[in-house]
């Protein structure tokens, strides 16, 4: 019933987390986030926490999840607890560690844990429990074999609503509208949820970066923007396109081509050993040249079972692109009270340069509706 | 353009939490959590920091929300950062203390931090930080008028929904296209995105009570179990519901009415002033006089900007109900292999007893399609 690609890519994930073990020299680690969980086993649960130590794993977790975790993940130990889950985690390691002389040593990643988390872990763990340096979420910056084939369902899924929902889409429709169609569509193909809230913002909306649907209807002549994502077994997708009903006045399509072009020269850069501020840098550069304000937000980030994952994409962004990231490159033109435009990729880095993953139009062509 | 209640409502929040500020002896509170943020401003964004003192507040944002802020929280001062947002608070506190004699004593909430974030913030501060005990959460459990108003609109906005999917249900349909359905549905209705994943598990697939909607069809004379909700200006609603397409069985009948007994008993406790575990004891104890297992899960939680708030409904959860909270009663009997049934409603707690939000039928006759 698992895919055996997920299963010999899990085995690899948790290879390279014990090498980062060794590194950091813990004998065990607490991997607290549900993402990293679902990466390092398969299990796409929640409220559930995994025990590593170099021989063994086990996963914390409760009876909600007993049957998923048995399905998702079979051979994985269970560790069905009753109680609170941070003693359920202390009686674990006891276990494992019973019959050694020292204290162990556990790492628990700081970014992952709060303040008062981390403190009750330590109360009934003691002092072998250390508060450590990201160890799991850098291994998920380069995705896998099997990542990158989800990413692709997942970004199908989201190319395929917006086709049907773009088939559907008639002047006097609400944003809010169009958006539940969107997510239906999506949702029918197979995405659980949405990769992140659905933006829909029509005409000058559309210059609030990150608008929520609204009761604004779709008029004749009027851009309109879709910021969307689906999540298939996890992972998940995200782009942006433009269209207008009508005529396009020649200011919109004059910006829409510099948003292109800053696009194109960024997605240019995407290539294994590029620092991520020339990536960066590339798109602004292109929108310093022309009349129009640059974007204050990112140029863009990494992508996979967060959607907002490393890397991320902005001018003081110190570090290069690896073989296996998977980012969004996603510029944009924001005029208060006009317009905004933004067009949104999403672009697997290899060694012999970009491969993006997206394949949805975004000629000035394709625009118009 | 703001809602005149919403803008009282959130000023007795400031007062109440500067009186928890006092309390906790803090010149000054930065509050992280997003769902907080909204809480003491009535901004709906992300990526954002507020900073109280006892006299002034502002809000860190950067310049994607310029426009959502202004239009949100009308008169609030706002600090649009470039740089990082720790840097941008650090710079926001210096300027309110610059002319104070002695440092401030700057809290933040050890529940809503990283370890990690913790300590970027203290490196910047200095040792003037502390995180403190969770403040703005614990004022979070009783809801004020306008967060009443708003959860009765999230239940009115998941009931239609459900009520309009039951009409279209049919034979043959999958529980993803149910699931797509019933959120087009609520986000017609102006819900944004989903309460939490939507579960739509049919015949033996609801014996997992987190089950995520599948491929399995909708067969004749089968169970079908929805737990949803929608989300509307931030607040949510968490309704379940079961229904069996023709011939009842038997045994589906009998689970289902000790369910429906042990909802109606749990129901029955809420009353400020009554402990937690008391209102959890009274629906497990009406399944242990039944022939079926007690449920592994909790009895309910409160419900409000998050979908999992205080309380919780636990066996050992010490504490007793307050006036103004809004929590779910939730039973539920799980046969493995054979079928799952839960009933949810969500329920105001008043000085006089119950107040049942939910509406939508949930009688044994109802059940039959």
């Amino acid at each position: 019933m698992v895919n055996a690609k997920l299963k010999s890519c899990v085995a690899a994930r948790l290879r390279n987390c014990r090498k980062s073990m060794i590194e950091q020299s813990l004998d065990g680690l607490i991997v607290v986030d549900p993402l990293d969980v679902s990466y390092l086993t398969g299990f796409g649960g929640e409220d559930s926490v995994l025990v590593v130590t170099a021989k063994r794993k086990v996963l914390v977790t409760d009876s909600r999840y007993t049957v998923q975790a048995r399905q998702e993940c079979p051979g994985l130990l269970l560790h069905i607890r009753k109680g609170r889950i941070n003693e359920a985690v202390a009686l674990t390691l006891q276990r494992f560690f019973k019959n050694k002389r020292k204290p162990p040593v556990v790492g628990i990643e700081a970014d992952n844990i709060t303040v008062s988390e981390f403190h009750t872990y330590r109360k009934i763990i003691g002092k072998g429990l250390k508060s450590v340096n990201p160890l799991v979420t850098p291994l998920r910056q380069r995705k896998d074999d099997y990542e990158i084939t989800q990413i692709r369902k997942a970004i199908r899924v989201a190319q395929d609503a917006m086709t049907q929902t773009v088939e559907l889409m008639k002047i006097g429709m609400s944003e809010i509208e169009l958006s539940a169609r969107l997510e239906y569509e999506m949702t029918c193909r197979g995405s659980i949820g949405t990769a992140f809230p659905t933006i829909v913002a029509a005409g000058a909306r559309a210059a609030q970066p990150h608008a929520i649907p609204g009761k604004s209807r779709l008029r004749k002549n009027q851009s309109i923007l879709f910021d969307w994502g689906a999540r298939i077994n996890g992972y998940r997708s995200d782009l942006t396109r433009c269209f207008v009903t009508g005529r396009i006045r020649p200011v919109f399509a004059d910006a829409y081509k510099w948003v292109l072009e800053a696009q194109t020269s960024a997605i240019a850069e995407v290539r294994e050993g590029n620092p991520l501020a020339q990536v960066d840098r590339a798109a602004r550069e292109v929108l310093k040249r022309s009349p129009f304000p640059v974007y204050g937000h990112g140029t863009g980030h990494g992508l996979g079972l967060f959607i907002h994952e490393y890397p991320r994409l902005y001018p003081q962004t110190p570090g290069t692109l690896q073989d296996g990231m998977v980012i969004t490159i996603e510029p944009g033109i924001y005029l208060p009270g006009q317009f905004g435009i933004r067009i949104e990729d999403d672009v697997l880095v290899t060694k012999k340069g970009p491969k993006v993953l997206s394949s949805l139009a975004k000629d000035l062509d394709s625009v118009k509706l």
